[in-house]
């Protein structure tokens, strides 16, 4: 197995060697991550079948208010019981296990490309950069309420790193008249990304008209549409159990067509959710099994997330509060309830900070880890996000990206075979010597390690020549460089123009005002 | 089980509770902290076999250099085989495994209050700031070399945090000249802390003087002194494969007197190690395994821990990275080893930023989360630490704490019993409520969460008002207050007047120079 010396100094020249016959180059693809953490435990499995059974009986004996008839109606039918005058559905513990059993436990998204294709499922690992902010921010142009180009430039960030898997409605683009705003939104998205493209759950006229723009750009009859998820919707519950009507349709609009939904209930402990983890966790619990069962009933097999978004508030003044011991707790809680139930998750780190500072880092990294170690299979606010989901910060998008990029380092598969341990190459150097020469370094440095983007591993003296500038102004450079490329058309020109041609008919029609 | 509704009310008005009758109060102790988390594994179980097998190979085959010629001659008397002409030392494999059967797998080190004594075993977790950095760097006076001033407020501050679970030689105080050195830094540590203190192996003068000083500080006999480790020595190699003279003489000294060293091959994959994880941690043990085996030698059951610190460095500018993909694979593998040979062990996190900004915060917490699922036992340079260790800043000591606080939070117990799930609360609250003022809420409002020391959740235009300050400004406010308070002494007063006899007389003696 070991070289004779002579060996040993043709490897040090190096240079005459294959590197790519070297069975330890470094090998990524930040496209398909599959979770390689262990899986976190805070409660005992006894406790947290305790916190579903809770969920169950809060279901079946106090119920949850769903404000669309249309959706009491399909739980009625089902055999809930209603109460109509206070909208109050009562969910019998079978209604709910039968849902579960339906429910898919991988669930398909057909992207614009095929290797941008999704499979969701317990085990598999997305990210998804901040989501739904009504202002932007970057360090050029300071913070302002989102506009159509802020939305524009964010999805071609978005669109430039493999890490981030799904496209989010990142910021609001508020200049664009609400009747007309979802079509601006599925435009650029379809146009300038061939990720998974959200479409938000604001009143039936609305999803019609994006499953209508997906169908055209994607080229797909009806049987093909419905036949894979081509996008998401983010579903909220009104915590405490309360479903309101836009959320109810887009669950019952998104199942008849196959596409998938992602129930997350927003619960901040002490404020809209009790004040322990434990308790807060049944509540979302209780509110997310709803949702799920609404899918099922509408169309059984459906394409449903589970999913929880779990954090708390200052108790001095009521400030929500992100990366947090309790929201990193919450996770785990919720990674324990999501296994007990077999479905793919959702789940979200954040911050609260007002800028990209340290703490912005601090809270966003610590949130993460509390959803990487709870086996979320999709991780939503993973990057941008500040003041708690108020703005996406174009700067912290990128120091954030470097975070993922490093965890998804982690996915890849580390090799530890004799070559690797290269026994030889620790004889040959020798004691006291260096391995920057050495045959065994030849072969691998150029892919050995991850190359950062935002990281300045430079000396003092050379940063500050440099203008010691931080990691923050860095970003700035990034984001910059991105969004001055040309920008990419991911729709074939056909495509193209029947989305435009659907578009401006719709607009001349009046468009789609938002159910509120 | 479920109270009445006039119970409800009851709780609701919630102050004629008693809230320590609450079963979920929140309780931590930040000093004694187990490590919740579960360990993860990136080679298989025979991988890492094979690795320790590699590094016995080694060992046996190829030797380490040992520079001190007494370090030669107990190796040898033991049966080792010692080239005095090379300084090579080659260690049969019976000679490790004998050494790792006498090493103790629990470690008890007395502090100077028993509250702050620590057991190191596999599964016990303790923090300490960085260490050995040439200078300082604080935002109001900026990056100079440190000095005596500098240590003496650095280690007020380090006392000053619960979670700091020892006391590091966190700055070189270079206005001291070497020969006295190590008095004023003792004296520091036990006038100013009442934590485990660190001892510096630089000769066996100083290492003696030290053990005077700590035995007189803690009215000790010299057999109570040795029944227990009272301090520390951090012991590293000088990778490939050589054990300097001041280092093997801390190994031979601590190990006769009954003290603590922590033996950490300092390796940087790509430079002084394979550039492979596999490959730097293979040589990286055998370092380790050759150290450890020298303490055992000189007195069976000397306390020990294993240790290493592996990263990587820039491959095209020879640059070191900290808190890098690669440095948290080399963690993971680091604990597998620990693991397999059962020692309690040191890791260490990093960063090579040069200021407390966005990459330093991202990098350290990185690392630290690389050493936490390797289930380190004490984690290193876990605050504060900045250009790969050359400086030591206030500030990011500051923001670091808050992080190793909210990592102490989770080794808290989280209740999950019926109370903690509340559902008679989410009955009470009701449909779209809110929990500000359920009696659930009031009875653990005030202990529920952890409160923050640096992170600001007030909303933007709140902090925008109290002027825009980042974390790092924030962390300014909080160390100038800390040094500002008075200074507790905690040496009662015949000890200390004891200490400062024994260093007047030793300085006027002459002090002891180090060996270089």
């Amino acid at each position: 197995m070991s070289p004779s010396p002579s060996d040993s100094r043709t490897k040090r020249s190096g240079r005459r060697r294959n590197p790519s016959a070297v069975s330890s180059q470094r090998v990524v693809d930040y496209r398909n991550l599959k979770n390689p953490f262990p899986t976190m435990s805070l409660f005992s499995d006894d406790r947290i079948e305790a916190m579903h059974h809770a969920a169950l009986e809060l279901l079946e004996a106090d119920g949850i208010k769903v404000l669309l008839a249309e959706a009491r109606q399909i739980y009625k039918q089902a055999g809930a019981r209603v109460d109509e005058g206070s909208q109050m559905v009562y969910l019998g513990r079978e209604l709910i296990e039968q849902a579960l059993s339906t429910a898919p436990k991988q669930i398909l998204c057909k992207a614009g490309h095929p290797s941008r294709d999704l499979t969701l499922e317990l085990g598999r690992l997305c990210f998804q950069p901040g989501a739904g902010a009504p202002h932007a921010t970057d360090c050029e142009r300071g913070r302002r309420p989102g506009s159509a180009d802020d939305f524009a430039e964010l999805v071609k960030i978005c669109q430039h790193f493999d890490v981030l898997h799904m496209m989010p409605p990142i910021i609001e683009p508020q200049d664009i008249a609400p009747h007309l705003r979802h079509y601006f939104t599925m435009q650029t998205q379809l146009y300038a990304s061939d990720k998974l493209p959200h479409i938000f759950s604001r009143g039936r006229a609305q999803i019609l008209d994006g499953f209508e723009m997906l169908k055209t750009a994607r080229g797909l009859s009806d049987d093909e549409f419905t036949a894979s998820s081509h996008c998401y919707s983010i579903i909220n519950t009104n915590s405490p159990r309360v479903l309101d009507s836009a959320m109810a349709e887009g669950l019952i609009d998104c199942a008849r067509f196959g596409q998938m939904t992602v129930v997350t209930p927003f619960t901040l402990m002490g404020a809209m959710a009790p004040i322990t983890v434990a308790g807060a966790l049944t509540l979302s619990h209780a509110e997310a099994l709803a949702a799920i069962t609404l899918t099922q009933l509408t169309s059984a097999g459906a394409p449903v997330c589970y999913g929880t978004f779990t954090s708390n508030v200052d108790m001095k003044s009521g400030a929500p509060a992100f990366g947090t011991p309790e929201h990193f707790k919450a996770s785990i809680v919720a990674g324990q309830l999501a296994r007990l139930i077999g479905l793919p998750w959702r789940n979200a780190t954040g911050s609260a900070a007002n800028i990209n500072d340290v703490q912005a880092a601090q809270e966003t990294q610590f949130g993460l880890w509390g959803t990487l170690l709870s086996g979320s299979t999709m991780i939503i606010h993973a990057a941008g996000w500040l003041e708690g989901g108020l703005t996406v910060s174009y700067e912290k998008l990128i120091t954030d990206l470097e975070l993922l990029q490093m965890t998804a380092e982690l996915c890849a598969h580390t090799p530890s075979d004799d070559d690797a341990i290269g026994l030889d190459a620790i004889r040959e150097v020798g004691t006291g010597g260096h391995f920057f020469a050495a045959g065994h370094t030849m072969d691998r440095y150029q892919t050995a390690f991850y190359e950062p983007v935002i990281s300045d591993w430079s000396n003092f003296g050379s940063w500050t020549e440099k203008g010691s500038r931080t990691a923050t102004q860095r970003a700035t450079d990034i984001w910059k460089q991105i969004i001055s490329e040309e920008q990419d058309c991911f729709l074939a020109a056909g495509f193209y123009d029947e989305v435009e041609s659907f578009v401006r008919r719709r607009s001349a029609e009046g468009g789609a005002p938002p159910l509120s």
